[in-house]
């Protein structure tokens, strides 16, 4: 008997033709609202990644995209300028909504080739190819996300408990996610899944939108402190781990939301198999091992308020660390759109990946 | 050079003779306020045990010991009834302040037999013997505090990272605490430990009580979400992990602030020695391992709203076990007032402790 899960709701729609307009689900009200914003300029999608009302490495790359076809709506108003400079003006502004997301400038530079390839266009025809790129980038990220869950649903068990960490959702997606989309597959496919979701301190995305996301699609799952993982698995109730990634180097050591690293040693600790579901451009074969990705360290107060109320003494020294690094050697297998890659090494990363 | 920390703050004090009260410290008022109450009413030291404001095993006992002895004056002052008689009662009502506190009933019982040793005593002289009673638990307590810091502290790195869990302080005794009694004696002994406080969610203990404590007494010390442990100990921070107990069985399994097993696996994988620090009267005999030790599960909302702001959907499942099992095989010694166990097993258990 085939599982399966309801509709995903909608992270992100164009809503129209090229004078329409991007339709967001505001993250920041999760999970209390399930508010839908209006983006009608290039200045409220700036808005919307700065603020974190968008979030996740493909979405925002998504949003950036639909962000540049609001910036053409206007530059075809004005005729002062030449169209493809005021886009290109516009990219270099989207750019600074999150300097440090690497998918944000991989969308942008989509979009500026587009002007640069069809420089002789007239603006109107090159604003309806702009629209057109900006779908596919969407359409895309939709069909790595499905690859990733089909090719990901086999390692999965037949049933029992899959425990996750962070949000790799479809909130963090055009699609419905990289870790999360090989558990919907998997569900879809009729495996009876429980997830066990991690909170995610100290910003709790798996409190907030993971949790969310599942009960949104009506797939059972348990919400736990992050210092709960080991004694759930102690318990026996954990038959697989799935987590996302965030940069993943030519060894396949694999760069991640805090916490994970922890994770992957209690998982091997217990005999319980840990895979990383992550597409492609993840991997960042300049970097020979995991020890050459730099770990982002974020402001004290993430740790000391997180929700408003302060839960710390004035002055704590803290340590925030965004992310923590999990050798290869904890991997089972990494789970890409290009198929599973195992064992986790740098030969077959270049087979799996043609590279 | 030895090393010096300032003096502790006082969690609880006798004020007066006979006639005196009891001032304790409000701990739900911390880390913000370093609020004192006063109380001089049986009722009002129910309600401080009942809603936390006095909380750790050891303390509680103190506390309700003092609270018999507030029970003593009114009875002195009421001659309707037999003074013993009234005072069994009051050790009846202060018992169910905290039901499941082993402490509370050990205490009690200790104040109860001294009304039945010495029922030909006139009321005011058996009222001096309660107070006396109660000031030999405290001081009992203190002792057992700086025996385990003594034995301890010798374990301890020369100098380097020390990290905890929960809150094993002297907010939970009248002393110095138990883990943290061992810090504070390996510092006043010269060492320069930097303590690494993990944050001990659902109710952030670590970040609430344990980073508050340490930095009123000028140790060093890092907060962290508990999800950072792996990452600090693989960058090298940690020599060596020191926590409380809750409850020891035969074995040396240990039970305790949830999330202390996974430390535990932690610090295994990273070859970092895991002590724990406990009162002989922390272990149970009667059970032959850990299996045996019920773990108390507590209510979603510690989860779902413990920053005063709901952070996850309503509705939500939860898991929310209060205390785990570390295996006395993870274990590198166990720290009592009597001696340093170790190998941890049932036999150098019944050798130190003289059972």
């Amino acid at each position: 008997m085939a599982g399966s899960t309801t509709a995903p709701p909608r992270t992100m729609r164009w809503e129209g033709d090229i004078h329409g307009a991007l339709r967001l689900i505001d993250q920041t009200k999760l999970p209390e609202t399930e508010e839908y914003i209006e983006c009608s300029t290039v200045d409220e999608v700036w808005d919307a990644i700065k603020k974190l009302k968008v979030r996740g490495a493909p979405a925002i790359g998504v949003a950036a995209a639909y962000g540049v076809v609001l910036g053409a709506q206007t530059a075809l108003r004005d005729d002062r300028f030449r169209f493809d400079n005021r886009i290109s003006e516009i990219c270099e502004y989207l750019a600074t909504s999150r300097p440090t997301a690497v998918n944000l400038f991989w969308a942008l530079d989509r979009m500026r080739k587009v002007t640069s390839d069809c420089s002789d266009f007239p603006p109107t025809e090159m604003a309806e190819r702009l629209l057109e790129e900006a779908r596919a980038i969407e359409h895309e990220d939709r069909e790595m996300c499905a690859a990733i869950g089909r090719h990901g649903a086999e390692l999965l068990p037949t049933d029992g408990g899959v425990m996750t960490h962070c949000n790799a959702g479809g909130l963090a997606t055009a699609g419905d996610g990289t870790a999360l989309s090989v558990i919907f597959a998997a569900v879809t496919s009729g495996k009876p899944i429980h997830v066990y979701a991690n909170e995610t301190r100290p910003l709790l995305q798996g409190s907030r939108l993971t949790a969310w996301e599942l009960m949104k699609r009506d797939v059972p799952c348990t919400l736990i402190c992050d210092n709960m993982a080991g004694q759930v698995m102690k318990e026996g109730r954990i038959k697989a781990v799935v987590t996302g990634a965030d940069r993943i180097a030519a060894n396949g050591d694999a760069a991640n939301k805090i916490g994970t690293y922890s994770v992957a040693v209690l998982a091997k600790q217990h005999d319980i198999p840990f895979y990383i579901a992550a597409p492609s451009s993840t991997f960042d074969m300049s970097l020979s091992t995991g020890d050459e990705i730099p770990i982002e360290e974020r402001q004290s107060d993430e740790i000391t308020m997180g929700f408003g109320k302060r839960t710390a003494p004035e002055q704590v020294n803290t340590y925030n660390p965004a992310f923590d690094v999990t050798p290869a050697s904890l991997i089972e297998a990494l789970i890409t759109e290009k198929g599973i890659i195992r064992p986790v090494n740098e030969e077959e990363i270049r087979r799996v990946l043609e590279l």
